[in-house]
């Protein structure tokens, strides 16, 4: 029959194999927002390009297509090197799919810059086309996020993606921008597209810096340098309170651009920050485990026979502590005592992991639910994103409740038949 | 290069796998909840056994003693088909180290049989160790609960344990109403604890009409005989009325314990149901799934090359429905067209079965909160359980809030430095 070390040994292996596949999947992250990063870029040049037909950026956006199919080959060689025949367990399905949208959309990345290239799209129907495809690769670290099962490396996931949104809507404020200057006039649209997209990448930054490690807030302070952020307002302000169809400099496109490319690299090099962070952080709990299952084969194979019975009563003793300090090892003479203490050691530090994940879980759990509510009125209302958040957040302070509550309220009310309304 | 397909294929394979390993855990449910039954019974009689000081139920006790002894054999035998070589990701890490803490409360059940059977234990210090080892059972159903990525499986999985988790309370206030009467007087402990246990009870039961669907609702109502209820009741009710230290006829235990007895075998008949409905559920599943695999196996032999312009771009379409019917099989000539559909309406589904399963699982956090909360009180202010329950109830009457919101306020304190209290 096999004991209950047997099975800590096999809760313990189980526990490295995760972290083997999170170090993959870390590596797959990296990658992923290499190509966003081209993407973006490419997104903003592409509006520069139709906005002023075709006047500006014709070869910059040539060679930047180029930067992008070289951050693809290397994405997509992360995607052949995937073991896709051995069925993984645990959110292995939905990676695969969001992989495949994702596939799907590269795809159609030719075809796109065709629509560009011959100017017959207009630079909200391109950039809009630019989003979808990164909001799929978003979508594929989104899913890496979830599955982490250690908090340390979950938390430290939740804040590097929502910094990586709020990159994302740094990146759609420079295209939207790049068009507005580039077309010579502002619309009232564009313009509460922007305040939308400033006020989601503030939201985002503030999730960030809830989970990130101190180290990783301190780093982005630095990053974000006070001359471009001054440089930047400025030029928010003229795009934000030009009046309706003002007149606004094309020349100013392209230090647009320039100052909005700028805090996009100084987000990028955080977020390979931060990447590097979590490789390492995946390393270094590996080796931890190595080391204690190490220790426990160890044990293994000095225990044998049925404990005694002053020990087993032990069992039914309670805890003299709430949390224990793990036992040390190499274990002295008491092995079987020792064996116990390890067995509701490790049974509470899961839990104690479960719990803490539930907290960190519960951040994208909030963020699925806002984003449903906001879909939801998009399509009921006919109504924009911004105009949908626009709406949610008036309610919650109106209601002086969370923005969550608020969207699982309206998502409740979506449940009522329509006649009921 | 792979394509989307093969990754889509590859999802497809990953969640066949975790419904193939949930048709495993079903079993070890089934196995799990059987010795549950078992030691139930063993506690109630064991604690008719010391209340009665040996009198009563010595050899009934000896019997049960063997039939406890079948079920743990035939669960262990489940233990051991397990295949712990293979490194499962998904919970594996918690499940194995779930069936570890259990493998130790059984190694010393028959220490605690030996307290017993000596009469060195009171009825409430084995009882509590008999409370404990069913708990480390009810703990690998949780997990099981827990691991479940498919919605109605997972509802039908919270429904069963939470049905279980009543039975289980039911099966405390045998025990303990067995140890009353048996002793010929009650005490207000006893009292408030059964009091306590009628309202988790009930609370239980609440949950399980939730989750569970309405046919195994509904049997539950039709195994809920009125007769014992009534029977019940009046028990109930000398019970908890008697003043304190008042006398009890000791002869009523028989009585008690049968009227007890009867309620937890009907309790048990619905438990087998649902999980012979688990079982059927997670093999129609993976029918289906198995179907959809081969007829993606079937397309993906015919698709070959790159889609064409049209059919590219039609992945920057806005999807006409929010929640499209899924594409027939087999597909028509528009193959690549279909291979989109299928890619785009598989993303959807997965992430429609990530949203509802997050409502299912919240319910599962739900309770880990009030449990900890609980804990966390009886901790602090050296209190029972019924005690900390009824403080947690009372508050969230008062302030007009959900018991999980009083609970997260009651957590949210404790991380307090405690000076500033």
């Amino acid at each position: 029959m096999k004991s209950g070390l047997h099975f800590l040994l096999a809760a313990k292996r189980c526990e490295i194999a995760e972290l083997q596949q999170l170090t993959l999947t870390a590596t797959l992250v990296d990658a992923s927002a290499g190509l966003v990063h081209e993407l973006q870029r490419e997104r903003g040049m592409s509006n520069l390009y139709l906005a002023s037909a075709g006047q500006r950026f014709g070869a910059e956006r040539l060679a930047q297509v180029a930067n992008t199919g070289a951050a693809q080959s290397a994405l997509c060689a992360h995607f052949d090197r995937l073991d896709t025949e051995a069925a993984r367990l645990g959110h292995g399905a939905r990676l695969f799919a969001r992989i495949a949208y994702v596939l799907h959309g590269l795809a159609a990345l030719p075809a796109l810059r065709q629509q560009v290239a011959s100017g017959a799209w207009t630079p909200t129907r391109s950039s809009a086309a630019y989003t979808r495809l990164i909001a799929g690769l978003l979508a594929v670290i989104f899913e890496a996020a979830d599955t982490a099962s250690d908090p340390a490396i979950s938390r430290l996931l939740v804040g590097l993606f929502n910094f990586m949104q709020s990159k994302e809507f740094a990146g759609q404020e420079r295209a939207t921008g790049s068009a507005l200057f580039a077309s010579g006039q502002v619309d009232g649209a564009g313009q509460q597209r922007l305040l939308y997209l400033i006020d989601s990448q503030e939201r985002a930054l503030e999730v960030f810096a809830q989970f990130a490690h101190p180290d990783a807030v301190a780093l982005w302070q630095r990053c974000d340098v006070p001359s471009t952020q001054a440089a930047l307002e400025r030029m928010r302000r003229i795009l934000c309170t030009a009046g309706e169809r003002g007149p606004l400099n094309p020349e100013l496109s392209q230090r647009w651009f320039d100052i909005c490319t700028d805090r996009m690299n100084a987000m990028k090099a955080v977020e390979d920050h931060l990447s590097a962070d979590l490789r390492a952080l995946c390393e270094l709990r590996r080796d931890n485990l190595e080391h204690e299952l190490s220790a426990l084969d160890g044990i293994h194979s000095h225990v044998a026979g049925t404990p005694d019975e002053a020990v087993s009563l032990s069992y039914f003793d309670e805890p003299q502590d709430a949390t224990p300090a793990a036992p040390s090892y190499p274990l002295g003479s008491h092995l079987d005592r020792s064996v116990l203490d390890l067995v509701q050691a490790q049974a509470k530090r899961l839990q104690a992991m479960s719990a803490e994940l539930d907290t960190t879980r519960a951040s994208l759990n909030e963020r699925k639910l806002v984003e449903r509510a906001k879909g939801l009125l998009m399509a009921q209302r006919q109504i924009s994103e911004a105009e949908a958040h626009k709406t949610l957040r008036q309610l919650a302070m109106n209601q002086n409740r969370r923005l969550v509550d608020v969207a699982e309220s309206v998502l409740a009310l979506a449940d009522l038949p329509q006649t009921e309304r």
